[in-house]
């Protein structure tokens, strides 16, 4: 949980503003209305939960995804097997963030009727943030899952290259005064973006991160860029095997039972020159109204989580125990103060892809400094 | 996974009439035989795996528990709450292993209905290991996921005292050839028992297991032992909020969600003085077979773990990757070929046991030295 800075050279854009032009752009790209509402949604709640890498960033490359004819921007999801309480979809080669929220809505309305259900998709494409899927769940009272498999970046234990996607998991459940509890995290260390900004910023990397080419400790972020990450846990001797274990689950649970691409076949992400990316993904929800009067659920986590955030400190503790999600909630409310705020590079491959749609961007500013709560996850 | 070694001063009994004489000291306790039945099965699954913390070793502490009037032996589980995709069991304070045995083939039976099923349990006891019950439902084609919360171990990122379980996680599916996958992982970044052996053996302590008293990193087993255990991932520049996260989420489904106790709100492990333990525990069991062809799902995963096998090594890696719970079958092997071997102190305590009861423990004899395969988990 990285202390929060604003970028170098910093430009603010309003978040519904952002939201609609993305909106206009994939419409310009040849995606229909309801589908490109999707998929800015999902973007824009990347940028205001801070999380730079899954948002309007990534436009540049869907944009030449389109272009290359390796997504169809106009695809629809399609129910394939519809069990009681289990859903495959084809994904039909579409947005992976539109053909996930038709799948996770199945998933809720389907433990509402039953008491929990399981959507799959294949054929899918890159979707995003894992937690906006989860969070969809809780925002209906429920408890929900959301995995997907990713391109290869991770080395599991004992391998020297990367087999095995960051593949995240997410969690997201009600919770009564706080909101919501929303663990979103990749079963690596830390997501490759981390060690992007590691490199930009001249830092040497911790143990546990990366392995360079060779299959040695990354102490560099250019020896980490040109080997592999790490599974959660690092080396052998302190449980990395647990979160190689748990890529793998992820894996297993999203294009394996889907019957989609997984581990070292799935192509690099974002390539435009290997063929479809047949991502799987996987969401789960559980609806606890079904096991107890109304709010039971909501106030017993309540509870802990009053208990948590009082806990008695370890001697260099930045702050007191955060709630999983609490720092992206604060990104958002930064966003809602001041908009999206971006880099000098993120705005200008906007800005060139407003020129070329003839979609005119939304006026940036220039924030004040932020002096507000500095914690934040990358 | 550390190598494998026996324990000084060992010996050997005969899994089977290990088991047998288990049932029946469960019998003299009060438990009937069907009961009696699974729990020694469940333990000595645990002994023949190589996951001694869990299995017959427990049984003086089990003992202690029904003398002491804190565990019903005779208790049979409830279906309290029954929709076609969710149960939920109380399971009367009787014993964990029995209670979960029947939520587990509950969920195989409903998965195989309507695709996939939830079951929780609440006013429930310690269940053995995590992995029995999901290589259950991979035992019948199935996908399956076995959560239980647990004392409070382990300290939360930030926080200097335990406040939640070492939460494990088990996943398992069947793999063709590869028999079956089952990842059956603590989310701390070790469970207790290691740091007890290391603490016999004299050994100093990776950073990331644990911190001492005062929230410093414990370098020492006897300070750890005084502190708390770190989540997997360790210290917050190497990402144990993660850990921290995935307990919490277990909690999250098995106590919040079945309303039993939960976190720091769950009384010490084996605790004969402050009530009962009221755990709770969850499995969810998938179907592929809904999805698929017979085989298919199976056939891919067979795929994806024989490219695993075959990945390229890190420069001083002790072998090949290996796959989850892959160390535990090698041990259910050495098992077959000469006996559950036991340390002195175990078989001590089984002896007294034996003689209280009336009920003459299987002999034992002295192991030749196993010059076999060396993996094993801890």
């Amino acid at each position: 949980m990285p202390v929060y800075q604003d970028p170098d050279d910093p430009r603010a854009l309003n978040a519904d503003d952002l939201r609609t032009w993305t909106a206009a752009v994939l419409g310009a790209l040849g995606t229909p209305g309801d589908i490109a509402a999707d998929v800015a949604e999902i973007l824009l709640s990347s940028d205001r939960r801070g999380i730079a890498s899954h948002g309007t960033a990534r436009l540049p490359q869907y944009v030449s995804l389109v272009d290359a004819g390796v997504v169809d921007p106009a695809a629809r999801p399609v129910l394939e097997r519809d069990l009681p309480a289990l859903g495959r979809f084809d994904a039909q080669n579409g947005w992976g963030h539109h053909a996930s929220r038709v799948a996770i809505d199945r998933a809720i309305e389907g433990a509402r009727s039953v008491g929990s259900y399981v959507a799959v998709l294949r054929r899918s494409n890159h979707y995003g943030i894992a937690g906006w899927y989860a969070l969809r769940a809780a925002q209906a009272g429920m408890i929900g899952m959301s995995l997907t498999n990713s391109s290869p970046l991770v080395a599991p234990t004992r391998a020297r290259i990367p087999m095995i996607g960051t593949n995240p998991i997410a969690v997201a459940a009600p919770a009564g005064r706080f909101g919501s509890v929303c663990l979103d995290m990749a079963t690596s260390t830390v997501p490759r973006g981390r060690i992007e900004v590691a490199s930009r910023r001249g830092h040497v990397l911790p143990v546990g991160w990366a392995i360079d080419v060779d299959g040695n400790p990354a102490t560099t972020p250019a020896a980490a860029l040109g080997g592999a990450l790490q599974p959660l846990g690092g080396g052998e001797d302190t449980a990395g095997y647990k979160g190689y274990g748990l890529g793998l689950v992820v894996d297993l649970l999203t294009g394996v039972l889907a019957g989609a691409a997984y581990g070292p076949n799935i192509i690099p992400l974002f390539s435009t020159h290997d063929g479809i990316a047949d991502l799987g993904q996987m969401f789960w929800v559980i609806d606890p109204a079904a096991l107890d009067e109304p709010g039971a659920f909501e106030g017993r986590l309540e509870t802990y989580l009053g208990q948590l955030i009082d806990a008695p400190l370890i001697p260099d503790a930045p702050g007191r125990v955060l709630i999983p999600g609490e720092p992206e909630a604060a990104a958002e409310q930064r966003a809602a103060a001041r908009g999206v705020v971006i880099d000098r590079e993120h705005h200008e491959a906007l800005a060139a892809i407003a020129q070329r749609f003839g979609v005119p961007l939304p006026a940036a500013s220039t924030p004040e400094p932020w002096t507000g709560d500095h914690e934040v996850t990358a």
